[in-house]
């Protein structure tokens, strides 16, 4: 039977707890997790408790339950959100509370299930949330992501495995990608923060006007960049009343800044399935045009592109860029995750929607309309898809007309 | 390893959904269960949604993480209710929702935690949560309980078996006292509520001005009970926005009816073990004096039989009188379950703290202040306790001074 040795649970919990979310002594937490993580959740509890935190809560989310809501409920009683559920949102940004996600749900669970009634309730709830989005997005409060594993989930990354086997090997991968190793975790995240603000500054250091995306599965696209645009990547430090480094995806090995919303040219074709909402799209293209999306296809799931694409404006554009190296720890595995926080750290990704303002100098301090004026991007979306492969080439253009060569052979040059 | 039949896990959520808090067609249901019931609660939902309930929801609740709330909180923050929380039961009461509430955890989870810290998080959660009480207490809305095994729990009952087959025999004795039987559990219970019904109407007819306990243990007390004071039990019908037949505690056997709160004399020896908020108290007493204690003893934990009585004035007399025949299912399992839900239903038993305003003429349509004025009694509490044997005597004495026999020998005489 699958069972997890304690002490990787309790090394585990410290990696989403200290460096991960990094809750400080007097600061509440609420915690997300899937009904089956109760365990690892319990770990969770006591590492912020002895780290000091005020109060822990736990919001568990049971996918099998959800799908009968969207089985049985009309979609008026789905897209009523009810009030005290943002009074808590409210509540619990006035605290300035940190944010611990813990992700693991069947990639398939939504199969078969109306996809209108989805869209149309997943639209409502971001709708009453989208005021206090700027929460997280913003880095105002510490928030992270971590994994746990989950039967149907690791059923469909290992198929040819028996559940116990499955869960074992995704457990490993989860584990190993999240650079978790019994008394060391924390010294491994330190280096491996350094090496991605490393790469920041190189980036930064260049100020880039656009980059020219190329390879072999068909892209062709140019990302303008805003100007003042600031390369992220590694920790952040929260902003709020608490501030404290934090680390909010795990794994991470990205890079990412503000695409200009209004220049975005050309063709790409994606390079990894998107698993979106419990719907994987195996492959897809969009074409740009003044930055925003005029044709697109897919393989697979049309509906569910489509219902993204037009949740608003925002979402025809681009929020984010992201570079990765072909070679790195996720996509070195081998292993198609089915889930963007892992594929996305495969690959070079792009997404659809909201920018994130701290990619830009000032950005946190600007009020929406501002954030637009510069070229940032706004949607109640923010949807990332992957289309790095081996043969990726990136040219970097600065201000001065300089072509400089930034990923060849889907590698960073530098 | 302990495993539920899928068909016995069915029939156990028809009884809970259907035959307990029989949720309408457009009604919505709140579920709160322990975390390691979710499989269960998935049924749950499901026979909800089939019954056609508009909406359900669920919230769990984890012992183990509770009590790292109480270890590792501040006495400020356990009783800091946060505002939404009130709100969202003020919501779903607008709302006319009905409640089912799955109970099983360790007897013990809260040994040797601070007694105080824990009454007083109690107490700040009761009287948050006070102005709303009548909506389950007055039958406004559906209600049920029902139990679903726990480990700890199931070893706290069968100490000498192991954890699997400790769970095997809770299971199979939560099933049996719950009269759940594959195809029939309906019909039993139909034909169940009957007999409670009969048994109602015999003692409403007799009008009792009192009653006199005496038993070999120490009892010897009389308890007045208020004028129209009406005996209820069984299924009762819910009087808010959806009417509907409830049975609200599964399992059940007792017909009870209100006390006159200022009209209790003598003493009452318990003849089983309370158990409350994780604390066990074996044994204890209490001496009325004009309905209040005035002295009181107990075997261990007397800090915590302290703790019940001082929370309010309302805490220090009877709100609940309850006649259970020694010679019932649970008394005769001969099963000690360190639980009230189903111990209260092995033994005639009394309550500290608030009345039920159904069990008298007119009471939900009353204020508080005229419950007071005839006699019934207001609190945040409402605790159970036993006190019924096998040589329980029971004399009622009606408004004209006859004295009629009520129970011999731990039974109904009728």
């Amino acid at each position: 039977m699958f069972e997890i040795k304690e002490e990787l649970l309790n090394e585990f919990a410290i990696l989403a707890v200290e460096v991960g979310v990094n809750v400080q002594k007097g600061q509440s937490l609420l915690i997300q997790a899937p009904i089956e993580a109760y365990k690892y959740v319990r770990k969770c509890v006591e590492v912020a408790y002895k780290k000091g935190a005020s109060k822990v809560m736990v919001d568990y989310v049971d996918g099998e339950r959800t799908k009968l809501d969207y089985i049985y409920q009309n979609k008026e009683t789905l897209c009523d959100i009810p009030k005290w559920q943002i009074e808590k949102l409210k509540q619990n940004i006035e605290d300035g509370y940190a944010r611990l996600v813990i992700i693991g749900e069947d990639p398939d669970l939504l199969k078969g299930i109306d996809k209108e009634k989805v869209k149309e309730a997943r639209i409502a709830l971001l709708k009453a949330k989208q005021d206090y989005q700027y929460y997280s997005m913003n880095g105002v409060g510490q928030w992270a992501i971590v994994a746990y594993p989950n039967v149907e989930w690791a059923k469909k990354v290992f198929p040819e495995e028996t559940a116990d086997e499955a869960m074992n090997k995704l457990w490993d991968a989860i584990i190993k990608t999240s650079r978790c190793e019994i008394g060391k975790t924390k010294e491994n995240w330190t280096k491996h923060s350094k090496e991605i603000h490393d790469h920041c500054d190189i980036l930064n250091k260049y100020n880039f006007k656009k980059l020219h995306f190329k390879n072999s599965l068909g892209t062709d696209l140019t990302v303008g960049l805003v100007k003042g645009h600031i390369w992220s990547g590694g920790s952040e430090t929260s902003t709020g009343k608490f501030k404290a480094e934090f680390q909010a995806n795990i794994p991470t090995e990205e890079v990412f800044t503000m695409p200009d919303r209004q220049n975005i040219e050309g063709r790409v074709v994606t390079s990894k399935p998107l698993s979106y909402n419990g719907n994987i799209i195996q492959q897809f293209s969009l074409s740009f045009k003044n930055g925003s999306v005029v044709e697109y296809d897919a393989s697979n799931n049309l509906e569910v592109l489509e219902s993204i694409l037009n949740s608003d404006e925002g979402s025809k554009s681009l929020g984010e860029v992201a570079l990765i190296s072909h070679n790195s720890p996720i996509s070195n595995s081998n292993i198609l995750f089915y889930d963007t926080l892992f594929d996305e750290n495969a690959s070079c990704h792009l997404a659809l929607g909201a920018c994130y303002p701290s990619t830009v100098k000032g950005g946190c301090e600007m009020t929406k309309e501002e954030l637009l004026e510069i070229g940032g991007n706004d949607s109640i979306n923010h949807v990332d898809f992957m289309f790095g492969s081996d043969d990726m080439e990136i040219i970097g253009e600065t201000y001065d007309g300089q072509k400089i060569e930034v990923f060849k052979n889907g590698n960073f040059v530098f």
